[in-house]
């Protein structure tokens, strides 16, 4: 059999798994979204039987001898088909050396640990978590140890899969510089004059959130024949580009709630239907990962959505929306609560310059429990300590410290990186498409976002997975991934309105 | 291995087939409630993989032995796991029989005839679809023949797949009598002075509709924590009992529509609740077919939701809910509405009188189309003929005669007698258990309906398939299947009202 035909086949094995996937990704959507109270354990044996079926799939041995035979002839195989079989050596490797045994016991486990973690949050009481996070932990360091990542590297292993390309040894200097710099600016907020006020809305229904949200996000480019936005519990997007699936939630007292988390949740939808349609399944139709994926949400939320001329067009708009409600609001309070900056206990409540201190804290501590420098149970303390010395302020209760976030407690350690990493890189893009695109402010004062997504389309979404974060990002920026963007714009959008 | 294990292994390998065969269901539920307009074709490929996995799943040769063996030891099994098996041979017959070469022509034939049944009915152009139905039938009597039913016989297998028990030969004589009934009590109804309005009605907002048939469908049983009602095209009961997913419209000048479908479903969305949910996957957790589910529809919607007591209860709330709306409107008016009586050209929107008609008229020419008394190019003559004849009106096009339904283009040949052998089935179990229930309208009157759901649930919902429709019909009212109850039902419900 010729080589391009035996990647012609493995493609096709890719798609299959990927649609299947994807089935799977749709059950969990409907979850959130739509499961009936009582009907959750039928989906969880739904979801039981689906994982058992992708796994048979995904560890076909079909799959390895035609990986085998690709690599061999890889000097037959252009960039991209590499690229292709790359990613799929890494998602067999992946599936067949991490035994079905393991992947049982770890399911298992992460139901249990899940429940202690919704107990000890509600009751605030770290013993009830504690033995569930070091199980959690061994089955972490076990899951690398079948990838060939054994001691500390077991912590990079866990960034790969959210980051690839990424480690604790890349991350730790730039979130160093982020976090000497972050802390020296949030003081000079704090000490401005410059108060915001988010406690200013009252009364907005529900129902013209959301027409408001769906003009915001249609209007910078969300394709709504081809995905949809419904109500969660929580803010996400999943799904795919060729059906995109967002959630959202209203608070009537806070309206820029549900706007910027649609906002969020939009630049996630926009790169995945950016993704080349006719290679979705395979790498060149996959994002580059977390990283790049939180660098589209965070870059139209912050960069675009925070700014002042893209509320130029929509304060308008806003003050139609809800004329009563906005009334006594001026366009000055409206656009110092858009960008409201206080030191906050909780991860998902806080400001974009706060935020990625709570990112740098959770990283320094993974890294500790992964390098046996931190046991599990002084946890609670050196988290403390950790929010202490960034924020100013200190936890009063675990819920509101280290109890807060579900991830460990899930098994999903060195995700949290991604978060400020794809800050870092929304910055390091913004002020290379500036540059690329003059006059841009011009368009968001009159509504216009096609010439920023299109060079996002093109320098970010159509490259897929070819290249990893660091890969991307100097080729399209032409610097290594750097902090210095991040804190240049945070202090380019900030000082000036708290200074003011 | 003992029997005994063969047999749990069996029933383990259905409920796998089961749980996948919801997650399909679920797929077609969201393309019907939620898909993206655009998303139609990655839905297409997602559920192709998907059937591709079921029918490896159900063709596994593990099966056939296992079947072989407990079918040898038969003795060894009680009733009940006789009727798993019974039914498991059934399904496995029909899928390891027609071959896959078959089964994907056949879906690609039916997508293509899907196509020109739309293009044919937009333009009242019978040409368009008639080699497409020539096409259809002749798949039909393939299909038939795999499974070793041919000549007229092959409607008998497609008659069989949605009514198992009921054949041609069993149906004719019984619609004949019904026939002859109905359209002598037309005649009378028509002759009457007493005449409906349904154009009464005007401004009625769909959130009060919605808000309306969630309290008369929770209040009849339907257990909104395992299910849930959606806004859809088609008015449809998807899902199983332990996520039943009913759908509704919305007619702001005809708050009848949604409401009475919404009852239908939910009869259709109680029997799948009342099947015992420890063995769902297994026949003895299966309805017991269309009629029988037919029945359950109908019985709610027709002989329940239309009686005089119950509106006794609701026609108050009704009011509360659009006192407005309803202020011309006198009780009288109101019932006559609800059951008003009027030859229609379209079957979906048939009084419960005439619809019968329809329905003979469909097996009549489905009946002489396989027995090939009738080309299918006669259709459109054959249909306006048999229209004519029964109700008195003709179609003008053939968009509201012969391609008004969807079901032949789609293939599906022998599923119109089930709703028919339905309402018998619902007029015959009506008598039994007035009989057993006395006072059962002054349960109604103040909106209990707990004894009639116990009483259905324990005679028809939990027997599951252990019995077929006919055997089930016997068995619970002590007679044979017979027109007579619903013929006599219907002359109680009708003659008063309208010679009143």
């Amino acid at each position: 059999m010729s080589t391009e035909s035996t990647y012609r086949e493995l493609v096709s094995d890719l798609i299959r798994i990927d649609r299947l996937s994807s089935i799977f990704g749709l059950l969990g959507w409907d979850e959130q979204v739509n499961l009936p109270i009582a009907s959750a354990s039928r989906r969880a044996e739904e979801l039981a039987v689906l994982s058992e079926v992708i796994h048979r799939e995904s560890t076909c041995g079909k799959i390895g001898s035609r990986l085998d035979e690709l690599e061999q002839n890889a000097d037959q195989l252009e960039f991209p088909e590499r690229a292709v079989v790359r990613e799929a050596r890494r998602q067999y490797d992946r599936a067949t050396k991490i035994p079905a045994e393991f992947v049982a016991r770890k399911t298992t486990l992460a139901s249990e640990s899940f429940h202690a973690w919704v107990n000890a949050r509600e009751n605030s009481d770290f013993s009830v978590s504690r033995p569930h996070l070091n199980t959690q932990l061994q089955l972490a360091r076990e899951e690398a140890g079948y990838l060939g990542f054994s001691g500390e590297a077991a912590y990079d292993y866990h960034i790969d899969q959210h980051a690839p390309g990424l480690s604790a040894a890349v991350i730790e200097p730039l979130f160093s510089r982020l976090n000497t710099a972050t802390v020296s600016l949030l003081q000079q907020i704090l000490q401005s004059t410059g108060k915001a006020d988010t406690s200013i809305f009252k009364g907005f229904p529900e129902d013209t959130q959301e027409s408001f949200l769906r003009a915001v996000t249609g209007s910078i480019g969300f394709d709504y024949t081809r995905g949809r936005i419904d109500r969660a519990v929580h803010p996400f997007c999943s799904g795919n580009g060729a059906d995109t699936r967002m959630t959202t939630r209203f608070n009537v007292d806070n309206p820029l709630d549900s706007l910027f988390s649609s906002i969020h949740e939009t630049g996630h939808g926009l790169y995945e239907q950016g993704l080349p349609m006719e290679h979705h399944g395979t790498s060149l139709g996959t994002a580059a990962g977390m990283a790049v994926h939180e660098s589209q949400s965070r870059l139209w939320e912050n960069q675009v959505g925070r700014s002042r001329p893209f509320w130029e067009y929509w304060e308008e708009r806003l003050r139609t929306a809800f004329p009563e409600q906005l009334k006594q609001v001026s366009s000055h309070k409206l656009y110092l609560a858009i960008n409201a900056v206080r030191p906050n206990l909780i991860r998902v409540d806080a400001d974009e310059v706060t935020y990625n201190l709570h990112i740098i804290i959770r990283f320094d501590l993974e890294r500790r429990m992964f390098s046996g420098d931190l046991n599990v149970g002084d946890l609670p303390g050196a988290w403390n300590e950790a929010v202490r010395e960034r924020l100013g302020i200190t936890p009063e209760t675990d819920a509101e410290g280290c109890l807060q976030d579900v991830h460990w407690s899930g098994g999903a350690f060195g995700y949290f990186p991604s978060y400020s990493l794809g800050n870092m890189i929304a910055a390091q893009l913004w002020y290379t498409l500036r540059d690329d695109l003059p006059g841009l402010d011009d368009d968001f004062r009159i509504g216009k976002y096609d010439r920023l997504l299109a060079w996002l389309r093109d320098k970010v979404h159509l490259q897929g997975r070819q290249f990893n974060a660091l890969e991307l990002t100097r080729r399209v920026t032409g610097s290594e991934l750097s902090p210095d963007p991040l804190i240049r714009y945070l202090k380019e959008r900030y000082l000036p309105l708290y200074a003011g």
